[in-house]
């Protein structure tokens, strides 16, 4: 038995290109695309519409800007049913990029906001709206936001935004099953004409746990990742959530093939997943920079100094 | 706030010692414990305790055997609160090689047993409670059990077997977070004179969330592993226990150390954690074996071939 209204989105190239700066090549992003449109994914999201006004094409790849021409590219020919998602941050993007819906092959924005951005988030979306896209506004780092804050940011998302969807972000991987229902109630107490969203991190080994403890209490747009590929930890895998699903539109074997054939060897090249700094992030309700500014150094595996560093960061 | 019945049990050497035969050397198994007794673990699992009549020295390991002498050279000199645990299965137990607890340094006989096979777990855990251990019973394969089945189990239980603790243990990896809620509340519901402990595994990395998930819904006892290092998956991490758990007894900063120094170069010597092989044995609730042995082949990555293999299996 299912729930027709699940929808997934896989952000799998927008989250991994946290990675890699965005420097996917066309090939690869095909494959996955085809994949993702095969499995039956609702959405795929490539990456983000920044400004290049702002950002360098020296330093960040294709999927920085995504370009129509470039997202074109990538879903000629293939068979799919799958929409296509960008990502807008606040102040990173040029408006003038965004044209109507009916001119272009992107089929939904989400914007990326933290609770004190609120006001510039919806502005933003509802002009994405009136473009006729799809919208979200996904709320990140939800674990630091001062809880009447959050129920003035839901109350103004609910009365004064055209967004379709209301995501809750666990940027920092800090979510515990408990604290992913108080947020995911609250926001159902409050939003009431919108879809609930939930995008996780896996800091904690919690980030496919917290998108079911989402969709036991009505989460209807769920984020996942293939081989859970994303910044630091990662994210929901993918192939996990479409176990999970009963919808039969769903097929979980051609993820399965995307796995063998490419993330596997991708696996030597980009590090996501389980290690300890991450972990220590989650715990500690951090912003994983740190974390991967270790991973990234000759210190990677000292963990105790790590932790002693961290705690210290919020004591001092 | 803490809920001091809590206990935790630290496995690590017991369930990882089914990747190599129970193998580890005595100056790991010490570095183990020290770390474990620093910090602040209420048990370590060291082993098996089985015939040398049934198993051979030569295949197996010190901890398939569990010597007190053996167990003596871990323990000594080490200051320590941490109780030692053995694990005993049904039928290969040589029961003359269990003496009275006060002539042992064990202090807790865990008893794994199948639904099918509790009426000998419950006389052999009756007895090893006669000797003066504190005394479990761990079902395995639980996500197997049939209902009624399980209802008499637990009845059984609670009528007629002196262990201070019932185990639900997720063999194959294939608990939810709702079908977690159920059975402890059906333990609970007709166990009211025992603790109920739980043992996870990581196929579907909701080791730590079905963990949670029991502590919840009253659970006391937990089980975990140095790094998540166990059988297939592996289990629960320790690490992420102590992190959330918030008994000021523990401290987190031994296990990294001792992830820092041991675990990470064992890991390019044995495998366990979170591939697609067991993933897929946790989606479909079956014995890791299979998952093994494709990982122990040519064909490991050959995940598409295994899903149809194995849905094959309980469809033929």
């Amino acid at each position: 038995m299912f729930r027709e209204k699940i929808k997934v989105l896989d952000c799998t190239i927008r989250d991994g290109g946290l990675i890699n700066s965005h420097q996917f090549d066309l090939r690869f992003v095909r494959e996955v695309y085809k994949a993702i449109a095969a499995a039956g994914v609702d959405y795929m999201e490539i990456g983000y519409k920044n400004s290049r006004k702002l950002f360098s094409e020296k330093e960040f790849g294709t999927w920085k800007f995504c370009d129509d021409a470039d997202i074109l590219k990538v879903i000629e020919g293939v068979p799919s049913k799958t929409k296509i998602s960008v990502m807008v941050d606040i102040g990173r993007v040029d408006l003038e990029d965004i044209k109507p819906k009916k001119d272009s092959p992107v089929d939904m924005i989400r914007v990326a906001s933290y609770v004190k951005d609120i006001d510039k988030a919806i502005a933003m979306v509802n002009r994405f709206a009136d473009l006729g896209y799809e919208t979200t506004v996904n709320i990140m780092a939800i674990t630091k936001a001062i809880d009447n804050e959050l129920t003035e940011c839901f109350t103004q998302l609910e009365k004064e935004c055209k967004a379709n969807v209301i995501y809750i972000v666990d940027s920092y991987g800090a979510l515990y099953q408990e604290t992913t229902e108080y947020l995911v109630k609250k926001a159902k107490g409050i939003i009431k004409t919108k879809e609930i969203g939930i995008h996780t991190h896996n800091n904690q080994q919690l980030a496919f746990a917290n998108t079911i403890e989402g969709i036991i209490h009505d989460v209807n747009f769920v984020d996942a990742t293939v081989y859970g590929m994303g910044r630091g930890a990662g994210n929901c895998p993918l192939e996990l959530m479409l176990g999970f699903l009963k919808n039969p539109k769903f097929d979980i074997r051609p993820i399965l093939d995307l796995i063998s054939k490419e993330f596997i060897p991708l696996q030597s090249k980009m590090e996501w997943g389980y290690f300890i700094p991450y972990a220590i992030g989650g715990i500690l309700n951090q912003h994983p920079r740190a974390a991967i500014a270790l991973r990234e150094s000759d210190k990677k595996e000292n963990y105790r100094e790590f932790w002693e560093r961290s705690v210290a960061v919020d004591e001092d």
